[in-house]
């Protein structure tokens, strides 16, 4: 779907700035992995273009959310550091806050679903190892408000909330990805497309602020799952659509809407958004196995099924493609490929 | 089981010295990958040791073999390049001297057994496309001599027979995966053990050969599969001991003998032989999948097994594992996850 779409207005400033991209590169350096730069001559060869996959699956906490929760909480005050950070999340999300929180010495409470699978608490937990007053808040998804808990608990510890997505410094952090990516593949000319999952928009604002500084003429396009393709419903509204939590194997991509800070930059700075399937993510994943021998969590696959299965054609093209993350329950994952068709 | 080993005659000259995998190393530059070389937290709080993987399985064709059979290939003369190459395997060594025959624009012919799994015959034969003269010449592994094939159409056509492992060229290609992993880690201060997966020999006696030149306090140990433990016999005995074939996952190291020209080194650089389950090796294959987010093939675990598991205690020490390949079949590796159990 390539729709023409509402533009904001020219002069509202978004969120973020390059300057805040680079400013989070340097807070990152030697916390964070820059994460290496695959290429697949498969992938080439299938596509008609050069792709370049920026392994974010291989960063700390198996994700690229290290990177924007370390750069938030590397900004707190002193006095937010005593009290520490709390954050909703079942996901990685939860995790970076915790990691970044230990590694920065102070405590953080990760609000979570009580029938969150138990790897996700145990990987929480083991987070927090060793922080004093972290810990994981448990609550009843269908009749308690999490963010009426968060509320409370941030009033009565005085904790600073960092949200998921919806933050100028998590998603200045986010943008990283796609700031090493640009620098690591330069020698060899400018990219002229990136392709990055879309789930709140956290990362694919902070990569496209970075991409379109370093290289002006590049093409950022998002990648939601079929289900849950709010912003793609936004772009085409010109306003924030908010949807139920879709159904989709993406589990990273199940936001029900953009950010108010992620979606004007993602107007002013994304070219369009396109959908995969789930029998197209596990395609996508089936392929990261066999050819570039890694594991991707279902999310991590949006932007390579995109490519592959020519959703986004990219003949002739030099193409970065951000791979989200790696996290997924080996069980899950192993029934996931067991199922792949060919393709 | 670690037994007082009969040394060689001290004046034997081995096969191979670090200058020939100097050389390889430079031969190789800018046409094999410089695979990464991972950390794991998890893994070192598991050991209580400092642990290098050095990713093989991200090498061209995806495991070491490419370097060897590369480093060999490109020191044909002009004459035998034209007559092209010839190998049997129905492995990674077949695919990566088709590639590597490829590059070099050579013929390649690789007899493989006419029941060899379809994808690794679809593989073999991609790597060889675009090549005039190569094929893949199918034998019956039940009634028909593989190497009197290889002898017929080495004499017929002059092509050059390029053995698996045991070759100076090969031994001294493969050295240059420790060669890269000492180099690159010692920044930090120098490793204390090198862990190699044991076939044939190619892959552990080059790797000693680097890793003692570049670091003469290192102690190799050799990884094997409980069923297939020939050169843990053969250093007991003081001589190459042939087995039948062994019943394991680890296909890589199905091998019935150390080579003529491996053994003498692993009896000189290899301070002993350790051997791990095939229980143990999906295990070390689900932590792979899990903690580094990597696909290994079963024979690629065998150093990380035997880590992992206690088989070769490294508390407080710097261990360097040489992690050999990743191809597999994903239907069988989703089946080898499912099934793993924790541990």
């Amino acid at each position: 779907m390539n729709t023409a779409l509402p533009a904001p207005p020219a002069a509202a400033p978004l969120a973020i700035t390059p300057v805040d991209i680079e400013a989070a590169a340097q807070r990152l350096q030697g916390v964070a992995h820059r994460t290496p730069v695959f290429t697949s001559r498969t992938a080439d060869a299938l596509t008609g273009a050069q792709v370049f996959f920026k392994c974010e699956n291989f960063q700390r906490m198996g994700a690229f959310k290290f990177r924007g929760a370390y750069n938030a909480l590397a900004q707190f005050t002193p006095e937010q550091r005593r009290a520490g950070v709390i954050a909703f999340s079942s996901g990685n999300h939860a995790q970076a806050i915790a990691l970044s929180a230990r590694l920065l010495g102070m405590p953080s409470v990760i609000v979570m679903p009580q029938d969150s699978p138990a790897a996700k608490l145990a990987a929480t937990r083991g987070y927090q190892e060793g922080q004093p007053g972290s810990s994981v808040v448990l609550y009843d998804r269908y009749t308690e408000d999490r963010e009426a808990i968060g509320r409370r608990l941030a009033q009565e510890r005085g904790m600073t909330l960092i949200p998921p997505y919806d933050h100028p410094h998590v998603m200045a952090g986010q943008g990283t990805a796609a700031w090493e990516l640009l620098q690591d593949t330069a020698e060899s000319g400018p990219l002229d497309l990136l392709l990055v999952c879309v789930g709140g928009g956290g990362l694919i604002s902070g990569c496209a602020v970075a991409a379109h500084h370093l290289n002006p003429g590049i093409e950022v396009i998002g990648v939601e799952p079929e289900a849950g393709n709010d912003t793609q419903q936004s772009l085409a509204l010109g306003r924030v659509v908010h949807i139920d939590t879709p159904k989709t194997i993406a589990d990273g991509a199940q936001t029900q809407h953009s950010g108010e800070l992620t979606f004007p930059v993602i107007q002013r700075l994304v070219s369009r958004i396109v959908t995969v399937s789930d029998a197209q993510l596990v395609r996508a994943m089936h392929f990261c196995a066999e050819r570039l021998k890694m594991v991707i969590e279902p999310t991590g696959g949006l932007g390579l099924a995109a490519l592959l299965q020519g959703v986004v054609p990219a003949r002739g093209k030099r193409v970065g493609v951000i791979v989200s993350g790696g996290n997924v329950d080996i069980a899950r994952y192993a029934a996931l490929l067991a199922g792949a068709t060919p393709g």
